[in-house]
C-alpha cells in the first residue's frame, strides 16, 4: 500500500446525539499522529457543506475546544438531513475534494449518511480519484446492522433510565393507587430506545418501574393495557409508563394521530403519550394522569452521558482514521464485544454497502411474553452500555460546552446551485 | 423556657422536588442531637398519615439511608394534595399528637402545608397542649412570600437551564433558520420557573438561547411573539422558546385550553408546547417546530441537583428542629440572604400565618422591556442558587436512591374516618 498524502476532510449528519462530537475528536486526535495528513477540515451541515464548500480548518481550533467535543452535545461541525440525490449532486462533491484534495473522508452518521458515503466513495474509484471514505456509526435509534451496537444508544437511555428512576421517586410519593405517569421517548420504528428504560428495574426487581414498556414492535391493545394499568394501580401507588412515540394498533396506525387528529383534521398535538394519557383518563374513572415527553432533550442531554458510550464514540473516530491511513476505504467502523463474561469493545470495519441497505431490529425474543417487559437477555445485551459518567465541567452552576471558532477555508469554486 | 420532652414528627407535603428528602435529612439529623427528643416520627403521606396515625420510625433507619435523602428526588415519606378542612380532622390531628406524644411537629411544603401547620399549632394553642410547630419551605415555584427563595427552585432552574443550553447545541446543529424548538416548563401562574431559564445564557451574551422566555406574567400577543420569532430565525439558525405552562392570553385565558380543545370540547391534550407550536407552524410556513415537555422530570432531576439547593434544603431542616428547641413554635425557617457581594445565606423565621396569606411575585421590573427575556437583577437573585453539583451515587450506571425501610410505629387509637 503506498502512503497517500492529502487532507482530511469530517463530517456530521442526520439527529445529533450526546456524543458524536466525541468522534470528530477522535478523528481529528488521531490525524494529527500522521504526517501524510495536512490540514483537517470539517464540513459545516454535512452534504450542505460538501455541495457549497463551507469548510472550516480544524487544526486551527484550540486544544480546548477539541478537547470539550468530548463532551459536548449537538453536532458541532452541524448536521442536515438533506440527502444527495442527482448524480449532478455527487460530481459536484468530488470536484470540491479534488479542489481541496481531499483524500481522507470521514462521515459521522446512520444509514441515510453511510450510504451517501457509499455513492461518494463508489464515484471517486469510478473516475479514479484516489480517496479514502470510512464511515463512523451514530444513531440514538442503535438500529445500524452488523455494528454490536451505535454511539449514541447508551447515553440516551442512560439519561432515560435515570429519569425513569427519578419520576418513580416523584409518582411513589404523590400516588394513592391513583396516578398513572407517561414518559414518550423517541423511537418511530424500532424499540431499542423505549426498551433501554428497562434498565432503570434493579436486578431481580421485576416490579421496579417502568412498569409497562409499550413498544413499536407489540401493537397497541387497548383493553390489554387497561386491564395492565388498572393491575399495577392495584399493586403500586402508581404506574410507570415508557411509551415510544411510534407506538401503532394492530392496522399499523400511529397511536398519537389516531387519536389525537381534531374533528377539523388538523395536525394532531402533542404524541403517543398525550393520546395514551387520552384514552387511561377516558376508561379509567379517577385516575391522573401526567405525560413527560423529553423530546430533543433525551439525546443532548450531555451532562449524564454514559462514559463508555463517549469513549467508544472516541474511538470510532479514531479507528477511522487508523483504517483510512492502513489503506482501507469505503467501510464503516464498526463496535465489535469481546466475547468474555466482562465487557469489552473494539472496533471492526464493515462494508458501507452492508450499513446502508440494513437495518437492527429489537430481536424479538428479548421481549417478555407480557409483551410490556424486557428479559435478562436485553439487560445483558444494554447495561454495559450506560456504565460510566461523563465528568462534564460545569462553571457558574452549568455546564459548559465547546464552542468552535469555525475559521473558514476558502473556497477555490464557482458556487454551486443546490436545487 | 421549660425544656419540653417528647417526641418528634416530621412530614412532607404538595408536590415532590429534588431537595424536599434534604430537609428531611436535616430534621433527622439535628432531632438527634436534643436528649429531649426521644423518638423521630415519620408521616405518611403528610396530613393523611396525621389522620390515620401512619407513623413510621425514622431512628430505625439505617444511616446510609438517612445520607442518601440527602440526594433523593421525590418525597421519602410520601406527600398528598388532601387539605384539612373540618374541625373534625384537627382535633383528630391533635388527639393522634397526644397519642404519641408528639411534642415537636416539622412540616415541609409549601403556602397550603404551611397554613395547615398554622392551624395545628393554634389548635394545640387553644387546647393548652405543648406542641412546636415549625414549617420548613419547600417549592419549585418559590411563591412563598418573606423567604428570599425558597428550596427546591435552584435546583429546577438549574436542571432547566442545564437541558436548554443542551437541547441549544442540537437546535443550532439542525437548524438552517427555520427551526423552532420549545421547552415547555411548570409554573401555571408565576413566571419564576420559566425565567430560571434565563440562566442558560452566558455573562453578555444576550443572543444566547433562550431567545424568547413566554412569562405567565406576560398576555401572549399572537403578533409580537411571531415577528419575535421571525426576527431571531433571521439571525440565529434556530430558535429556542421556553413557555411557561401557564401562559394566558389577554384575556387571562391559557392558550393551552384555548388552541387544543378539539371540536368535541374534549379536554385538550397537549399544552402550551403544543399549543404555541401549532400557532407556529401555521403562520410561518416552513418552520419546523420541535416540542419537549419535561414534566415531573424538571422537578425530580436529582442527578442535576444544585448543591446550593440541597445544602439550603438540609439547612432548613436542621434550623426547624434548632428553633423548636429554643421554644419557638407557630413559626416557618425562611432563608435570608446576606447583604454582601458574594452570596451567603442563613436562616431566620416567620410567623406561619404571614407565609400561608402570601404569595411572592416575579418582580415585574425584572422582566426587560422587550417581554421576553430577564435583566441582571434576576441573574443576580437567581445565579447564586444554582451553584454547586450534588454528587449522586451511581451503580451500575444510574443513580442510587434512598429506599426507606419504613418501620410501623403501632396505631394507638381506633381508626378514624376520611371523608
Amino acid at each position: 500500500m503506498s502512503e497517500l498524502v492529502g487532507n482530511v476532510l469530517v463530517g456530521q449528519s442526520g439527529g445529533p446525539t450526546s456524543v458524536i462530537n466525541a468522534s470528530v475528536a477522535g478523528v481529528i486526535a488521531e490525524a494529527l499522529n500522521h504526517e501524510c495528513i495536512d490540514e483537517i477540515y470539517g464540513t459545516l451541515n454535512g452534504v450542505l457543506g460538501l455541495l457549497n464548500e463551507d469548510f472550516i480548518d480544524l487544526a486551527a481550533e484550540s486544544q480546548q475546544q477539541i478537547r470539550a467535543l468530548r463532551h459536548t452535545p449537538g453536532a458541532a461541525l452541524g448536521t442536515c438531513r438533506y440527502k444527495l440525490k442527482k448524480q449532478q449532486d455527487f460530481e459536484r462533491v468530488l470536484e470540491v475534494f479534488k479542489a481541496h484534495n481531499i483524500r481522507y473522508f470521514f462521515y459521522i452518521g446512520g444509514n441515510d449518511s453511510q450510504d451517501t458515503a457509499d455513492k461518494i466513495s463508489k464515484l471517486a474509484q469510478a473516475q479514479g480519484y484516489e480517496l479514502r471514505v470510512i464511515g463512523v456509526p451514530k444513531t440514538i435509534d442503535n438500529d445500524l446492522p452488523v455494528t454490536d451496537h451505535c454511539p449514541g444508544y447508551g447515553s440516551v437511555i442512560k439519561y432515560l433510565a435515570t429519569t425513569v428512576r427519578e419520576v418513580a421517586c416523584d409518582s411513589q410519593a404523590m400516588g394513592q393507587g391513583d396516578l398513572v405517569s407517561i414518559i414518550e421517548v423517541m423511537g418511530r420504528s424500532a424499540g431499542w430506545i423505549a426498551a433501554g428504560a428497562a434498565l432503570a428495574k434493579r436486578r431481580d426487581h421485576p416490579h421496579d418501574p417502568p412498569h409497562l414498556i409499550l413498544l413499536p414492535e407489540v401493537p397497541f391493545n387497548q383493553e390489554k393495557v387497561l386491564a395492565d394499568v388498572a393491575k399495577v394501580l392495584k399493586r403500586e401507588k402508581f404506574c410507570s409508563i415508557v411509551v415510544a412515540e411510534g407506538l401503532v394498533d394492530s392496522d399499523g396506525n400511529y397511536i398519537a394521530a389516531s387519536t389525537a387528529t381534531d374533528a377539523f383534521g388538523h395536525a394532531q398535538l402533542g404524541g403517543a403519550g398525550d393520546a395514551l394519557a387520552s384514552i387511561i383518563e377516558g376508561k379509567l374513572p379517577g385516575v391522573k394522569v401526567r405525560v413527560a415527553k423529553p423530546g430533543l432533550v433525551q439525546r443532548a442531554a450531555a451532562h449524564a452521558a454514559s462514559k463508555t458510550d463517549a469513549d467508544e464514540a472516541y474511538l470510532a473516530g479514531q479507528a477511522a482514521v487508523i483504517a483510512a491511513i492502513n489503506g482501507e476505504t469505503d467501510k464503516m467502523v464498526t463496535l465489535v464485544r469481546g466475547q468474555t463474561e466482562a465487557y469489552s469493545c473494539e472496533t471492526g470495519l464493515a462494508p458501507l454497502s452492508d450499513i446502508a441497505n440494513g437495518v437492527k431490529l429489537l430481536p424479538p425474543e428479548w421481549i417478555n411474553e407480557d409483551g410490556v417487559s424486557m428479559n435478562f437477555q436485553f439487560a445483558r445485551y444494554a447495561q454495559p452500555l450506560i456504565q460510566g459518567e461523563v465528568a462534564v465541567p460545569h462553571e457558574n452552576g452549568l455546564p459548559t460546552y465547546a464552542q468552535l471558532q469555525k475559521t473558514k477555508v476558502e473556497k477555490r469554486l464557482p458556487t454551486y446551485e443546490i436545487v
